[in-house]
């Protein structure tokens, strides 16, 4: 039996740790971090620091080569190819590290609930028979780290929010019915697919990090010069997380 | 000069604090402590048992009465009558507690991005001319709770979500484009508007504290039990906070 915790670890600071996630750290038996290419290694790196920062006891730390995603027919098959991969990944660690069941945990970027795989590839198991019983510690997402480095409310007063990705703005545009939307994990801003009048935004890259990078103003200024610095911070760092928050005045002024 | 931390403390368990806000209460020369009367007397001594334990200097704690929202011509109108009630009662504390300013810490339910107005109250000290520079602390989120108590994601896989309210699910239905929604600040059951068919409901209640309840199941069947279940938890313990994630499937089964 496997007791699996899916621990969020917010945005890269270790200070936004909760005392939950600390304690479930130390608990586990094993905990897996995935090293993901050359490119990212600040993210394992940032990992491993935040082992080394609140590991007490005799947990075992392994770390694994993750699966890279496909580039095929559509978008969908390729995200579950992968998960399929990463799946068989985790099974093979848990076969030699595990083998007699135990308590393992996986560290999540932001919160295991949102934009992330770690549930789907956790039923995964239990359907390739492996008997595991899953438990999630809430963390930090980007998009509360956005709004607080912003100091600013995620809602307008009473209102609704939509929370969408890049790659869905793209597609379809502004959403229908929101004056207020999220959008992550875009590749590079599908902002600039919109009309950018009466939009403003609020953006981040890197949130809670050392080079946390903002930007905010009315998109018709604030989009391009984002989309400057985005291709510079990409080039410097060898990978960028970004995501931003626009708001949607109608022609009313309400 | 007054440096205001607005700190999320998540939703009523402890273990929900981030080192952030545990270095953000320690660093504060003053904490304000609202108190919202007998019935919600839980709440704020969730926030003294807090103080309690964290606190290790000298950061003195002032407890004062929230202003009562009154329930006149609109919401809306109530809503901000009310958030101008609450920045008086902070300026009053601060003139007495602070008279040459210092660093001011208020302990906020869940995030302060999120359904509170303390961002917005902060604004009108600010346009009232108290010197405030404000810092935001994230914390956990009931949303964050509730997927996290249900093992779940959020968000459909690459698909979007839509965060809104009782009171707008109530006046305009189920939002437009959305198949995915959180509903928050319910004041009792606002999913009993909608038409069941297709809709999946996980709900929660006392997120994160000792008494959490949980349902979960479609619509037609848990609505029922959770509308009874609310009433009863409700009376038992003299008032309630909840929130539900619903689903929508199309009729062709996607």
């Amino acid at each position: 039996m496997i007791d699996l915790h899916l621990i969020g670890i917010g945005t890269g600071n270790p200070d936004h740790l909760t005392a939950q996630a600390v304690a479930a750290m130390n608990r586990a038996d094993l905990i897996l971090l995935p090293r993901k290419g050359q490119a990212k290694s600040d993210l394992i790196d940032l990992r491993r620091e935040i082992c080394a920062q609140v590991l007490t006891g005799p947990t075992r730390i392994v770390e694994f080569d993750l699966p890279v995603r496909g580039n095929g027919a559509t978008y969908l098959d390729d995200v579950n190819a992968w998960h399929d991969a990463i799946a068989d990944a985790w099974r093979v660690q848990i076969a030699e590290h595990l083998p007699g069941g135990g308590k393992l945990a996986l560290l999540v970027w932001g919160d295991p609930s949102l934009y992330d795989s770690t549930l789907r590839i956790a039923d995964r198991l239990r359907s390739a028979g492996v008997e595991i019983a899953v438990r999630v510690v809430p963390g930090i997402t980007s998009i509360q780290a956005l709004t607080a480095a912003h100091a600013m409310p995620l809602n307008p007063l009473a209102g609704p929010v939509t929370i969408t990705t890049g790659r869905l703005l793209r597609a379809h545009g502004w959403p229908a019915g929101a004056d207020t939307i999220v959008v992550m994990l875009d590749s590079g801003c599908a902002f600039e697919g919109l009309q950018p009048q009466g939009i403003t935004i609020w953006w981040g890259a890197y949130l809670g990090m050392a080079h946390e990078a903002l930007e905010q103003g009315p998109l018709a200024q604030a989009g391009p010069r984002i989309a400057l610095r985005r291709a510079e911070l990409r080039a410097r760092h060898g990978w960028i997380m970004d995501v931003y928050l626009m708001r949607r005045e109608l022609a009313d002024g309400t």
